[in-house]
């Protein structure tokens, strides 16, 4: 039986792999890397890095694929990240049926936790479910960019006994977020956090958490909003891309 | 300046801890332990495993301390934990005054990640701002339970460009949930997923994750609740203590 392995190698910081997730590096003979084009490259370097360092004794290969991206002028976000995971599930399935043998174990290195906003899990499930390949596979848990957040500004993501919301930039900006007292802000694209109301409210922002790019900026809204979408877009600038997010404290 | 590390640890398996973890173990002269009781030894004998498995070729030594326990008859949830926040804050205040010296490199060994329903980062912010010790320190994330329990289950904690709020056990019997598709449930003491009004939820339960003793148990809460609540009383009964989380998905 094929084996597959999804392993999280954490977000940003080499460091952040966790003990379980090397011991499962040293058993995988394929990567599977899904290359998302030159201004992801960083990422991708990521992971070759990652192999090198914690992989002792063991041979191993890569198999690249060119990912598809999403259609940005789709106004219809759901549809446009459906067809970009059905195009994902083909490749993946090419991969697996193409690219290992039965006696083979492979691995897909996700940033971050494969839980938490990633299609990776969603597709393999549709490729059992569909029947187009047979395989047996595993999740390793992987430290979030929230997490990295949260250590590198010393702050707990709850209140004493309090909710905590993780969402999207896109439904910031829509004002479809609860009133959770504690807001996480992922995959902002459009500064969201200038779309909240309540100026007391203290933001702690982070951007390429964990690597030696990290930029960290907190204080109230009102004080440091400016100031983050300044930084924010000067760095997108001299990088190419930006990774960011944020958790947003009501007073 | 003395130094004091707040260590994730991950929640269960030893192998949860990171690179980024072992790293600073191994910088690490004294340990202060929070000793919880007969009932939770596992936990602290968890954390000398950790050490024992992790240090390689350096001394160190083991304070405990014992903890306070919330009051569990208190009415007031709120007022209750900061009565026992206090407590610690003064055995915290001693064992950095007493424990360690100038020198010297502390940790605090935190179950899963310190960001997440653990107070040791706002006690030693509230230490600083008292000025009744000085002292630098940093903090280096881990292995949530929610990410365990996704792990395990292989499942994602969002829907597609959806919200997730993570929220405890507490809030979900009092309905003070909001209306995101993806609920994370931790420190329930009192069956809350019971609550649940749409039977067709779907609920992914995990106790003693990571741990040898690890159950899971998933499926819409109208073919699954009776099950869980059953196992889950047994299991306590069993061990003494029970720790366990689930995610709950509107269908
Ligand atoms: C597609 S999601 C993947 C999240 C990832 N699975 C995780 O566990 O963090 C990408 C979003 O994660 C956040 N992100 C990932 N890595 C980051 C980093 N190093 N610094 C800041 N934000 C990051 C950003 O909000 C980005 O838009
Ligand atoms: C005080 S909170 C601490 C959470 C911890 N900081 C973390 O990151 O998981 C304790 C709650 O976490 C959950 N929990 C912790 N470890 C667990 C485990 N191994 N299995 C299931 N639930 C766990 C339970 O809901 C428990 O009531």
């Amino acid at each position: 039986m094929k084996k597959l392995l999804v392993i999280g190698i954490g977000a940003g910081n080499p460091d952040y792999i966790t003990i379980q997730a090397v011991k499962a590096l040293n058993t995988v003979d394929v990567f599977f890397l899904m290359d998302k084009g030159r201004s992801k490259d960083t990422l991708i370097d990521l992971r070759r890095d990652i192999c090198e360092r914690y992989i002792t004794d063991r041979h191993y290969r890569f198999v690249e694929a060119r990912s598809p991206e999403r259609d940005r002028d789709d106004a219809d976000y759901r549809a446009s990240v459906d067809d970009l995971n059905q195009a994902r599930q083909r490749i993946f399935e090419r991969l697996i049926n193409e690219e290992m043998t039965d006696e083979e174990c492979a691995a897909f290195l996700v940033w971050g936790d494969p839980a938490l906003y990633d299609s990776t899990l969603r597709i393999l499930q549709a490729i059992l479910t569909s029947g187009a390949c047979t395989f047996e596979y595993e999740v390793i848990p992987g430290i979030t960019s929230v997490q990295a957040l949260a250590a590198q500004h010393k702050v707990a993501l709850n209140q004493i006994g309090r909710a905590v919301e993780i969402t999207t930039g896109r439904r910031l900006a829509a004002g479809q977020v609860s009133e959770a007292d504690s807001l996480v802000v992922m995959l902002d694209a459009q500064d969201a956090y200038r779309q909240v109301a309540d100026q007391e409210t203290e933001i702690y922002w982070g951007a390429y958490l964990g690597t030696p790019d990290e930029i960290l900026i907190s204080g109230r809204l009102k004080d440091v909003a400016d100031e983050i979408e300044r930084v924010r877009k000067a760095a997108r600038l001299a990088n190419g891309w930006i990774m960011d997010t944020y958790l947003l404290r009501k007073p």
